[in-house]
């Protein structure tokens, strides 16, 4: 089969890769029915993040159950299912307290911008929809594999509730979601920072009330204007840069809750400022396990149309295509049809 | 009247000082019962934090109300109360969700360390309790001005629960108070850090189940094999190093609870070892305000005795002493009698 592979900065190529097969018991190989790029395959694609050897990319799924390994009783061929970007046996302790990403036998999951995929553990990491959904509904459970889960993630870790004034630091695919989460939890006020058009448009209709096009300390400065000196109750931050991780902080309010889910580059927190911010802080790689049977049901009744945040579709031949639209941000995120 | 003033590095003295006034409506005069030296006055009298003026010294006090500005008409004359480091008016908005010590208005209380003292904000600061207590029940009502309200923060912002499993790093009066915080709050294992014999008996009486000697690595590993290699619901930082504070988010389960209450001097969080730690984080002055009327009532119906911190009990002239005392660590708190 061809699949995306990374060789080195902005060079990914589509080409001819091992086919995957079960080699444990606990895995399953799943069709894709879509693939898509992550904000995250950035890092790497763009050299921030080494990669030593040609790498095969993708991480968000989902697809028709193709075959399994011995073990594997509950999911079974023909499902359509769909996991996270790490596998988990969502029985260890990590995993019953809800922090699937960090199960005690997690396996990241790759090589997903291909037709097949591996996914170890399969019954602990994949959900089975009821029934195979009809193709229009195929992209927003892709969303739901990662960013969907990422951004509501955010949402909980930073402690949204009915009536919260929430502020979400990023306009990428995940705080874009964020918003959309934070508004299913109830959030009253939704401030977006984003000035970029049709980032904070869709923003707005998946129901940010007001956005920040300022940055750093104005965007901060315009923030408290917003909350009457206070600050938000709940911050998320969505993108895992020092500046955005600061400007998270400064917008939160004392007591509140900030939460960070994209892998931080570069960040380093300063004891004192953080203890006098008296903020919570919580984040970490989002356990999506957790979420799914709740953002499936979500999808499933029409509820949420996360698959909104893919403004860029593309065969899957054309690949690096939707990388480099991404890193230029022509594209908010790219699905791929295999 | 006089009272103790830091010049320099070792250098306390116990000289003749001005005699506090109102000169706000919003103040009180105390007269205070004892007074008391915090593990936070040893960071600038071991030089690590700069005095660059001589500063009167002390921040945790109770006594009896000598007069009151014009404004105060709630606290009494001849009342016994209670108040904490920083002054707030506890209706802001920050004091009403709880973070008084993060007050829009907060000042800070200095010079305890003296017979007089003067509030600022003595409406919102101070709480009396139902009557003058006995002299045997002072030292607890000392302790609960500041220790003990923060190492009750320490337990409440790592979400310490009936059944948890906790670590407390620190020895000190606040990681002592923060086992007994821990344990009030029903914990169920309480492993307490501490290769010191006097301070870990202490910790036993407080209610410590298990005791560590060990710190850095071979700490984390001890209390790894204690936890059946899952790690900590809640982990209460109570010294605010850097090696303290890793040694805090090591020992701490994946999605438990970390909190910090003394002030950090010289720490860094670095971003992606917080973030693949997956704890929540929280911390920053204790607001001692929030948890005072419950804590009076705890000490007033003898349920804790956190007086018991007091291993050195001093005429306040001789305040120098107990300075030398704690930093030789020959005392764990020292008491001082005006």
């Amino acid at each position: 089969m061809r699949g995306a592979v990374l060789y080195g900065p902005r060079d990914v190529r589509f080409e001819e890769r091992q086919t995957p097969r079960i080699t444990q018991p606990t895995d399953a190989i799943v069709r894709l029915s879509v693939t898509s790029i992550c904000g995250s395959d950035l890092w790497p694609y763009r050299g921030i993040q080494e990669v030593s050897e040609p790498t095969p990319m993708g991480h968000e799924y989902c697809g028709i159950v193709d075959e399994v390994g011995s073990a594997v009783t509950k999911i079974k061929p023909g499902q359509f299912v769909i996991g996270s970007f790490f596998a988990s046996d969502n029985t260890c302790p990590n995993c019953q307290i809800g922090y699937q990403s960090s199960c005690q036998h997690r396996e990241l999951v790759g090589g997903a911008q291909a037709p097949l995929l591996r996914v170890p553990l399969a019954e602990g990491t994949l959900v089975a929809t009821r029934d195979v959904p009809k193709q229009d509904m195929v992209p927003s459970f892709q969303a739901v594999s990662d960013v969907m889960g990422t951004g509501w993630f955010a949402a909980d870790a930073a402690n949204v509730r009915q009536g919260s004034t929430v502020v979400v630091v990023g306009d990428g695919a995940v705080g874009l979601l964020a918003v959309l989460s934070a508004r299913e939890m109830g959030a009253e006020r939704i401030i977006a920072m984003s000035g970029h058009e049709s980032r904070s448009r869709l923003a707005r209709e998946f129901g940010a009330t007001d956005t920040v096009a300022e940055r750093g300390e104005p965007g901060v400065a315009r923030v408290m204007e917003l909350t009457r000196g206070i600050g938000a109750d709940s911050v998320l931050e969505c993108v895992g840069t020092q500046e955005s991780m600061t400007q998270a902080i400064q917008c939160a309010r004392r007591g509140g809750y900030v939460s960070y889910v994209g892998v931080p580059h570069g960040v380093e927190l300063e004891g004192q400022e953080l203890f006098f911010a008296h903020v919570h802080l919580h984040g970490g790689p989002a356990p999506v396990r957790r979420f799914l049977p709740k953002l499936i049901d979500l999808v499933w009744s029409g509820k949420i149309n996360p698959g909104k945040v893919f403004d860029l579709t593309l065969p899957l031949d054309r690949v690096a295509e939707g990388y480099r639209a991404m890193d230029e941000r022509r594209a908010i995120k790219a699905l791929l049809r295999p």
